[in-house]
């Protein structure tokens, strides 16, 4: 946190804010004067302390300016278009902590970017590819002056590529759009029930038999946090244990509390298999295990998960139990969390003696963690807030969870100070170091990873990166849309993807119906998915719910005309609603995977005509009868209830409009 | 040619073709009963003699399948769904004329595909891919028996990447594409004026100074020669000589026969610059790197260019005119004609002693050339057919020129044995092997570059698969749309880029306006563009000219309704291009890239305007006043004109609906 930056800041440049399509917000933003043109001459030169990783990032950045304004950059030895001073080098591993201040003036004539550190430079060229835009003049940089560093040091992305693999593509590509928003730490979920997703040259039954060979080499690793290191981007690796640790007991049973064999998880959940706290032998394993990717993962952090232990195989285990009542841990409720405990502060011993800082979920959070430890919390701020007033540090996931489905805007208003560690002193509120989005794969393929992440993960990275105060919800879309835009330029596929599933689910007809109730559904949130239906990771996701973006463009647009009561654009989107069913049910009729559309196809329908009624009586001066509210409440009602896995979004603001017809 | 499956052939199985989305359509299918499902238990098995390229294309196939569907595979131990034989290995190097046959029978239980050779199970392999579709039950393969084998031995494409250079991934995604409608030659036009793309250890200075560091390695060329052996496709290096190598003199000026120094050609034209055919150090140099190519690049065939030398450097040259008149080349005409002659003979014996066929362009026939090369041509089937009468073997591009922006439906027309080859005997016939659809890169980058080639590739790709009375161009565009959205999922980017760029243009703003302009203009014919605006290799390809597609499917969709007076959809089109002006206006405003367009966006909502009065006069039943067709023919003489770079590509149907209210 950066507090010497807050006092600077005066109300002139928190006005100029709204004036800019950056995100994160800077610190500090003052507008200048004039336009720095950007054309073929384009150039970047290095002054100060030079290394490798900045000559690439320049001409990244060049390659990246070129393609997204289509412009040959091809320059001569005119002068620098960016000039960039970095002071010193950075640490050979990065730190948790490290400087990624910089400051940038970009006038008419020229943009110089100065920073103290690499890291600053990385993040002083994103922001000054965000100011690149197109005028009736052409592509250029408005003038401006800009401070910024980060409030919070950690601004993370967690991926699980166990339940679903990620190939090592989908990873950089994630990677590429981390950079773009400024985070700084990738957190690589890479064991669970479903799949062990990295080579062990010690183990090699990990990966060999608990990954139907969908996993990362070591060379690949490597390649990975290399590629990391370049974007300014800590990698640190989790093996979750001592449960959803199936897939290590696939080639390893003797690992676990009960008798195997065991196969790979295809189903989701928390299931009873848990690794033996009472065997030596595990810890043997362990250690050199945690050996073995403490040297090929360079971060300081190693995360041992440690969530959700039902203890099942442990109750079940006469010794497990005997072992217990030797330690008096016999509380029905307790005993197995005490077992737990004693299981984390062994492992958290082993990643200490291989150098490492433990990070584990809020459930290793107990009164004897010893303090060199760090608690990421899916809990929430509370939690998070205990862990402070123990002196332990913490980073908050809960709110950031991409795979429940939320808009950006509910993710935008978690804030790892907020809520449960609102009233911490100052002490404790510095052990609270930042935030990590969290991308479970249950439901997400590589397919459509991008669109589960982009464009809502720039939210996040706006909320642990820029001022506590900047939190104007409507100007978060507005410059949300326009990252989104970049972010295809660079590669990641949130938009060109959804084109490609909307086209398979069309089958060959004309897409436009099925994009029309695309636009307007969004799927079940949080795990209401898994109630409706069976999933395995070998289910196909394929279908409507998969395509639907997680947050609904065009029913946060409609509740705008609602609250602005723009009574022609809402008729436009009502008429078009009203007279989808018609058109997509052919399409359906030949498409397997929109068959189970017909239901909220046909009540998008019903409820576009109650609109459109509405409408008319707003229009005609009206009041609608009671009786005609009393049975548009009843439709709203039923549409208002997921269809199978599908919410239909624009029944709120129908809902909305209907009220107003009252 | 096969012409014993023509003989095979039935109507009934002529019937049946227009029934499948096949591209290029197989020389023989029939029909089945049932369907063939395909769900995540797809298996394919290989039985006969197997090879790497074989495993390595079934799990290609497993993929590319897996990722059109969304369907995880994961086969468990059940019969095959994808039976294969394939009899014996092919040739070590890829032949020109190897047995590319195979045949495909497709039941409710299983589908077998049974092939000679590699080639053949490789050819089948795509086919099989096609035949995926979905429909209300699920995905699946309709029941069909095929018999197939190519009509032409040679089907290619020649990528220009010295123009504007092109990189390995761009390449590849050629190549998958070229795969999918089953092309067998990948023709690399690796140096001319403006880049020398390969690298020569012999010679380092080609590349390195002719190329601003855009080059292909070595070990790139032997990679990217691997990725198209394992999809059966050959792949001929071209070296342009003794004109359009400025390249080679940046670093070589010794070779050229005017004075030097050189510096890389940003413009396109036929330039001076020729090299020197009067010194026997120009041939030793040519022994050399031609020595060190035909190693590099194992196909029998080695293209040498030979196109377009305009003289000047060599009438400049007193030395160069003494050498001619020693030989007695003294025609102002031919003398020059005469003097090339001799270098192509001098450069045909150093390839002939490398191990290889020489290629040209037409100019390269003279009376005295060898049998042993291959003329490719610009000029036309006549030219070919001259050849073959010498006893020369040929290929056609003439008519498959994609950079010159025509139809589908004008390349689908041109047959290598059309036109001035029709005429010719059955052993002359056997002399033309095909044809190779030309990519000139002057005003094509990598980011356009697929949608420059696709889909329309895939129709020349048919004419010279299919047999040769498959000409119907309705279907071919119905199954063309099809295609184009496989090529998508096998990752070329027509479509998605396509998107991309139109959001370029439309700067933030809504994309529907640009987008319903773009859909109804093309870019100028053949070479008109340079009569333009001088463009250089340096000059952006950012606008609207460069967005387009090269044909407008909606120009080609109106002209139906207008032929089959559907006033309903005619009415819906031209009310939106009436009012679209009015939209694109405000957005023009704002981008610098869309100003050129105000003027064609006009023209598109007057020509609109007159296209409805038009319906209202067939509408009521009137005949139009002739004044008024007066009036409205010459707003349609207006809207002929090109608009700068740009074509009004719905003039000709408004025409045509003009001329029917009459």
């Amino acid at each position: 946190m950066t507090k010497a930056l807050f006092v600077l800041m005066t109300p002139l440049a928190m006005l100029a804010m709204t004036d800019h399509n950056l995100m994160p917000v800077p610190a500090q933003l003052q507008a200048g004067q004039g336009r720095l043109r950007i054309d073929g001459n384009f150039r970047v030169e290095l002054t100060g302390y030079r290394e490798a990783r900045l000559e690439a990032a320049a001409a990244r950045l060049t390659g990246n300016l070129s393609r997204s304004t289509g412009i040959p950059i091809h320059p001569g030895a005119s002068a620098a278009t960016l000039l960039i001073h970095c002071g010193h080098a950075s640490a050979v591993v990065q730190k948790a902590r490290e400087d990624e201040s910089y400051r940038l003036v970009v006038t008419a004539q020229q943009a110089r970017l100065d920073a103290p550190n690499p890291l600053g430079v990385l993040r002083g060229m994103e922001t000054f590819l965000q100011m690149v835009d197109l005028d009736a003049a052409g592509f250029g940089v408005t003038a401006a002056e800009i401070a910024d560093q980060p409030r919070f040091a950690w601004r993370g992305l967690m991926l699980d590529v166990s339940r679903h693999w990620m190939p090592l593509d989908a990873v950089k590509r994630t990677l590429d759009g981390m950079a773009a928003v400024k985070l700084n730490v990738f957190h690589w979920h890479l064991s669970d029930n479903q799949g062990f997703r990295v080579e062990s040259l010690r183990f090699p039954k990990l990966a060999g038999m608990g990954s139907d060979d969908h996993y990362f080499t070591q060379q690949q690793v490597r390649e990975l946090i290399a590629y990391a290191r370049e974007r300014g981007i800590r990698v640190i690796p989790e093996f979750d244990m001592p449960g959803h640790a199936t897939a290590w007991f696939v080639g390893y049973p003797e690992l676990a509390s009960g008798p195997g064999p065991y196969a790979i998880d295809r189903e989701w959940g928390v299931f009873d298999p848990a690794m033996d706290p009472t065997r030596e032998e595990v810890y043997r394993f362990l250690d050199t295990f945690i050996g073995e990717m403490a040297a090929l993962f360079p971060d300081a952090y190693f995360h041992i998960g440690g969530d959700e232990v039902n203890g099942k195989q442990w109750d079940a285990n006469a010794r497990i139990q005997k072992f217990k009542q030797a330690h008096g841990w016999t509380d029905k409720e307790k005993g197995n969390q005490e077992l737990q405990a004693y299981f984390t502060e062994r492992v958290q011993k082993l990643v200490e003696k291989h150098g490492k800082t433990m990070i584990g979920w809020d459930e290793v959070l107990t009164p004897d963690l010893p303090r060199n430890v760090l608690v990421q919390s899916w809990r929430g701020q509370k939690s998070l807030a205990a862990a402070a007033r123990q002196g332990v540090d913490g980073i908050l996931s809960h709110g950031y969870y991409l795979d429940l489905m939320y808009s950006a805007a509910d993710h935008y208003a978690a804030d790892p100070l907020g809520d449960g560690a609102a009233d911490l002193n100052e002490e404790q509120r510095q052990r609270i170091l930042g935030g990590e989005a969290c991308m479970w794969s249950e439901y997400v393929t590589a397919e459509m990873l991008d669109a589960r992440v982009w464009p809502r993960m720039a939210a996040i990275a706006e909320r642990l990166w820029s001022p506590q105060q900047v939190t104007d919800v409507a100007d978060m879309y507005r410059r949300l849309d326009v990252v989104s835009r970049e972010l295809e330029w660079l590669g990641l596929t949130h938009v060109s993807q959804y084109e490609k599933m909307l086209e398979r689910l069309a089958n060959g007809a004309p897409v436009e119906p099925v994009r029309t109730l695309a636009e307007v559904v969004e799927g079940v949130k949080e795990y209401a998915r898994e109630e409706v239906l069976k999933y395995t990771s070998l289910s196909p996701l394929n279908r409507l719910v998969d395509t639907a973006r997680p947050e609904s463009e065009v029913a946060r647009h409609f509740a705008v005309l609602v609250e602005a009561r723009d009574l022609e654009k809402m008729r436009a989107w009502l008429l078009r609603w009203r007279d989808n069913d018609a058109r997509l049910a052919p399409i359906e009729a030949k498409s397997e995977l929109l068959a189970e559309d017909a239901e909220i196809s046909r009540e998008l329908s019903l409820v576009a005509v109650a609109g459109l009624q509405a409408l008319d009586y707003i229009q005609s001066g009206q009041h609608a009868p009671a009786e005609w509210i009393e049975r548009q409440t009843a439709l709203l009602e039923q549409a208002r209830k997921p269809k199978g896995v599908l919410l239909l979004s624009v029944e709120p603001p129908i809902r909305k409009l209907i009220e107003a017809a009252r």
